[in-house]
């Protein structure tokens, strides 16, 4: 259990003077599907964070290929890569009307309450193998 | 000290595909300057929240009269009224190119970390008296 | 057909410091029900501004009573009350685990392409009769 | 003329629930610096648009190396990159308290108001050499 498609319908708050979704709101939609990614994999990202456990974003990539509008549904799909070392990737395709608009990807580390890196638990690396 | 006028500049993202500043945006700019007055009271919120006194906004209001637009340089004019009980408000007026564009207010709570309301302590007083 | 209960998931961004979601995000969270309110009305808000009917928000107000967190699920209720003249009014109670945890209200004024406050057309004012 | 530095507060609203800025705000930085930089250019971004050239993100990259907390004063350098064929790049670094916290860069494509890729017009390639 890996991957997710999360539907999204755009706000019009989302939206700027282009007519178009701010390229800095698909960063929160990637963000939204990897939350119901991490819940599908009965990892919920709220109760890691009561655990101890956090995940910030160190490194963010994206490509827009074509612009989002606002009403629009848009189905962002989002890919968990096996962690290497403290790190974990996730890839993201976000699609509307069937066609790949966005592409992007979040590296995360894993870190424990004290701040610092951490290898990731058991249990995280037992629920992406399930 | 209870006033002060407060310069943002309008940004790219918070412009909606009406061509205006969203009007959830104004909210996020009565913050700014609510912040940068506590500020100049020597009351700075960062301080306040490691002290243990948290300002929930409770209740927001606010008349839209005209919009403001990408790049406009806006003046936030705060000013906070004496607390009554556990209370204090804010009122707000945005202006642009001299004429006022929004208006608006916001009440917060003075609230402990334990999450319960509190008295507001006397340094918080004496500032707003100063 | 005048009412809707729209349910939102609380998103990571949508949280502040204070671990609660911040205030500046329920008048999105209200915009997003009145969407949709309108999409069930057979007004959907992308077509009336391709019309040349705009409803921009002329006031607002909220009253935060508890606050929603990251990864709750909301419902937001909103009901259009008949316009007043060139004006509109939409109420708002958003609802988390069953309890009134915000209400708000959002005035609108119907505005012609050329900028300028106009009558609500009949098929609006005949869609909110049905 | 290619390089500007700029500097911004980092607001409340801009915190998430891990106390630190959220990770979809740096790119709002990005864009206020790149703002900031055209304008210092004479190339204001506003009058640009409506001249008929856009400016669109295609590509967007940020490593995060530390977080901003709240009430942090930034300072982001933007410097734009000579254009090449329709596409032009511009590389950030975002520092607090003289310490580098965030990079990442943004491509952009020169569009015409047809929506069309285009060669970036003179007056910008001038505006960058002087």
């Amino acid at each position: 259990m890996n991957k997710i498609v999360h539907e999204i319908i755009v706000r019009y708050a989302e939206t700027d003077q282009m007519g178009i979704v701010h390229h800095s709101v698909y960063p929160v939609y990637f963000e939204a599907a990897r939350v119901e990614l991490m819940k599908k994999m009965a990892l919920p990202y709220d109760e890691l964070e009561k655990k101890g456990l956090f995940l910030p974003v160190i490194e963010l990539a994206a490509n827009y290929i074509k612009p989002a509008r606002f009403g629009d549904s848009v189905e962002v799909e989002a890919v968990m890569l096996p962690p290497v070392g403290v790190r974990v990737r996730i890839e993201y395709t976000i699609y509307c009307r069937g066609e790949a608009i966005v592409k992007g990807l979040t590296v995360h580390a894993f870190t424990a309450a004290n701040n610092r890196p951490c290898r990731p638990p058991d249990y995280f690396l037992n629920a992406l193998q399930k």
